[in-house]
């Protein structure tokens, strides 16, 4: 396994509003700045950015900020998810406001093939619903679809990811899970549509990431992911590594005996934590993974779930994930 | 929206054991005076059958009791979580157990065809994995769905339906949830495998049960249903209406605009209470339920949720949810 | 049971930002129009004021227009959980920001005596922690306790209620629970404070909000109530009925035969909602509920439950609920 | 910090049922069997046994095996959450039940005696409810209350603990947290009724066991503890350090800092798992817990808590338990 690149949405480095502290968590901070502090970090050569990019700052500033740093963009994560879209992008029981979203990802995407990023990468985070009987579920389903199938199709020469998560900031997200995600790219009938798995949505949502990963990759459309660390209950976005080492670890396995090659892209809120610090303090845990997946015992592993033998398993995985650290970091 | 036909699980009137009381909370009851019990509550004209029945049990004693009392099979559930299986049925690391898993299910088979049932449900409930790294997930889901392909290919007279649920008794189940059961059964290729959707697996799995229902419906695959109650957070098959009133109200009215037409069927566990009120207080809940369906402003909440106006829709269902019972019952 | 007073958080008329919609759901709204809008629901008698008002609303102006529309103050809430206080107001680890929060609460304080409101409403938003490790427990109890006392020393002459909540904004709160809250009391030594319940807070952290209620009546502490629903996993602040009618017809059936009175208080976040129409509807379920109460067999109930018997518990309280709506509203 | 003595409930050493394999896991297993395979672990030292022991097993037989072995009685748990007990033991509504578990508690309690054990271990798992509206919470408090005072009353040379757990078997435990055990030991007004925390208890109830751990140690009331692991939405008793090793070795760092002696006790139920190596890899973890201990940096970990600077803390505890195996165990 070769050693992994770092990347980062470019809001690990931004600073956060919530309901409570309406006055944010700290001084509000450009694209430029944001990518100067992922630059601080040392390790992260790729970088999601939000689109569009703060007032006053071009695609110009951007790409000459990345080369400056020697950064690359890995995609664009349009906003669709303001004021305006509340409501939804894709479902939207509003046309207007549906167009005016797809606008928004147009323009993504046209930004996306200039900065020769990987993907455009979809989060809609308000298309759901909050109540029982909000939504017609058949009609929202083909909002989701149908939204989706055009902007992938009018751009065949670009990847779209999208980026499932079961809740928040709507009770209940249309993308919710990794095998309700396959089936709507089905039903799409486009073949540039992937999935960026989000490790803190999966456990947030009751999935095992590592199964998940399978699943996603055993469809052929894993084609991004994030991560970060949560309680299981919310999408905490907390660093990497602080809560569930096991099964980040048990992730990053998947993704090894499937010699998957991608980005380990962090996606994580540090809302009263120090940004730059927050970012090398998961990378640190990252490598500790990646040195213990080249430690770690394949055939024994692999001889013990032949067996589904669960002791036999965390006998061989504690061995190598307890001593990662014990060596010069 | 006519009179729906109510049914029940047999196991609605068992007794119980869990790990803690391991002497039963209550005297086992044989399937014949389960039968009987089912019989009392007066309003259920079909049963789900555990199989084998309880020792000493022919095929031909079923049917006398259930000709008996006029009530009709309408499926069996075989027995593939007992001590033998209890590493899994369809999933189970070894073959010889898979064998017998298998035996099992064939005989519930025929029976089902003896019987003139409309479906063999499967509820591989120990196949599945309960800690990290135990299994691999690819293998085991070609397990599970190979098996199932088998099982259905064998005969392609009778309806299987496959009961979804997220957990328990594994921690992870392999059919976990309305999506990833659609996924699988596509990958087995054959027409004869369905699902059934228990209310309370689709709660507890976070699911909202009226969504899940609409997406088994477009996807042509549901072709049974469990009812029952739980808080949200494990499977506790408590008394239908007992805890969600409007999620159930919701249920019942996706099934009711898609003119989905099949038995109302009790799925619970009264561990300490009396079995036949337990069934009863459910209908009745139910008998309500479909009242205020009959009563529910229709073309006012069509209006609403095609404007995704989650207020409209409450205003109009408590009017009709809550005078539901202001009739004699 | 007399006609119950309803009130209401004044925020249920504000409009909100999060983490994602950044700019907000909707125009910031002052103070005075916030009060406008809860004259407009025409139940509404009482309102929970956040503290400091918005800038340039004097004491006097909220005085004026609480006048004009008849309504009065229950409460002040102030403003502990902004930036300024986002590592903690009480326990914040540094002293000058404890005193910052301690100065806005005792002006908060002196303007609940000037307008002869009930209480004040302490809801330490930012006490607590987000991480393993991250602090010393008994310390945070001490800085908790400690502030708490200072500021119910300082004021004899008025009432503190907390409002405890398990999480959010942080991972973990300080005052999470009935019981915690209650504990922390003792060891404050004062007869001044006391707890207000919100319902959804108790639902959230998995406290049946009845049960919590009787305890806390039990301590002499429940001392202001507020309402809203959500779906369990977080305090989703959603219309009242909306989704656990049962529950929350529980919770008043506690106040009732506890002789329990109070206002009937608000505390929902209509994010996408209209505010007006959702405070119309919640009213609107209280009434049904209150009716409900009014014609519930208390006799038949408390033999149930002498008998812990929950079937016929259920029997009784759906045949008063479910035909609560069956009188013109 | 001393080496630690380690101990198990003797169960984590019996086979199961649950309401499906109702047949067990497993060929049941007598006491004596059960002392042979926890003695063959090799590291434990104490037990907790079930009271009465299996039939025809007398005290001087249990004497007579512990003695062979050279491991002693840590407490004696009696078997109140059986059929006869199934609706509560100091809360059932019935006299003469809870009669009938006040004379097995006795029993208990004298055999306690005789052992010389530490504790009588009360877990009244049937106390509590299912149903909205079933019980009067303030009755079942008095029942909860007077029963366990008149208990240890009984017994004024020998100590309790009561283990809280927050539900399963009941879908709500009457002791269901540290807090309001703590309340309800107030209310007995005796010095012999301490607590038993169970990691997983804690955790599947939302509570941080670090937190309540010195929430119980600042009462006075940390007796005894137990520890196994779960994703947090069950009790699952599964092996420790399995899921959540950062928040168990915070737990276990909160004993140290307060100088916390007492036996490491294991509570897992390895229900398709060989029970000898699942505690024999439970206490591998442990000890390798007990080794980052010791390597721990105290001193910059309480500057890094002084500041609540989650970060710092992250750093060096990650430095001492990712290298907690690097030694030759």
């Amino acid at each position: 396994m070769t050693a992994p690149e770092f990347g980062a949405g470019l809001w690990n480095f931004a600073t956060y509003v919530d309901r409570y502290a309406i006055d944010g968590y700290g001084q509000p901070r450009g694209t430029l700045e944001q990518i100067d502090l992922a630059a601080e970090v040392g390790d992260i050569t790729w970088v999601d950015l939000n689109f569009p990019f703060s007032p006053g700052v071009s695609l110009d500033d951007v790409k000459a900020k990345l080369a400056q740093h020697g950064i690359k963009a890995i995609g664009l994560t349009p906003d669709i998810y303001l004021r305006e879209h509340c409501k939804g992008a894709f479902t939207n029981p509003d046309p207007a406001k549906r167009a005016s979203a797809m606008a928004i990802m147009n323009d993504a995407a046209n930004a996306v093939r200039e900065l020769g990023a990987k993907y455009v990468k979809i989060w809609p985070g308000q298309d759901g619903f909050d109540y029982p009987f909000q939504v017609d579920y058949r009609e929202l389903n083909r909002l989701a679809v149908e939204g989706m199938r055009e902007l992938a199709s009018g751009h065949p020469d670009l990847k779209f990811v999208i980026e499932y998560k079961p809740r928040e900031p709507r009770t209940h997200m249309f993308w919710s899970s990794a095998p309700k995600t396959i089936l709507g790219i089905q039903q799409m009938g486009v073949d540039n549509v992937g999935v960026l798995l989000d490790f803190g949505h999966a456990m947030f949502g009751g999935e095992p990431p590592a199964e998940a990963a399978q699943m996603l990759i055993d469809h052929g459309l894993l084609w991004g992911m994030d991560v970060n660390d949560n309680y299981r209950g919310w999408d905490d976005d907390m660093m990497v590594g602080s809560i569930h080492m096991v099964e980040i670890f048990e992730f990053f396995h998947v993704l090894k005996v499937n010699n998957w090659e991608g980005v380990w892209n962090l996606d994580q809120f540090p809302f009263r934590e120090d940004a730059v610090e927050n970012a090398k303090l998961s990378i640190r845990f990252l490598k500790a993974v990646h040195r213990a997946l080249e430690t770690l015992d394949e055939e024994g592993l692999a001889a013990a779930q032949a067996k589904q033998d669960a002791l036999g398993a965390q006998r061989i995985i504690q061995e190598a994930l307890l001593k990662s650290m014990a060596v010069d970091l």
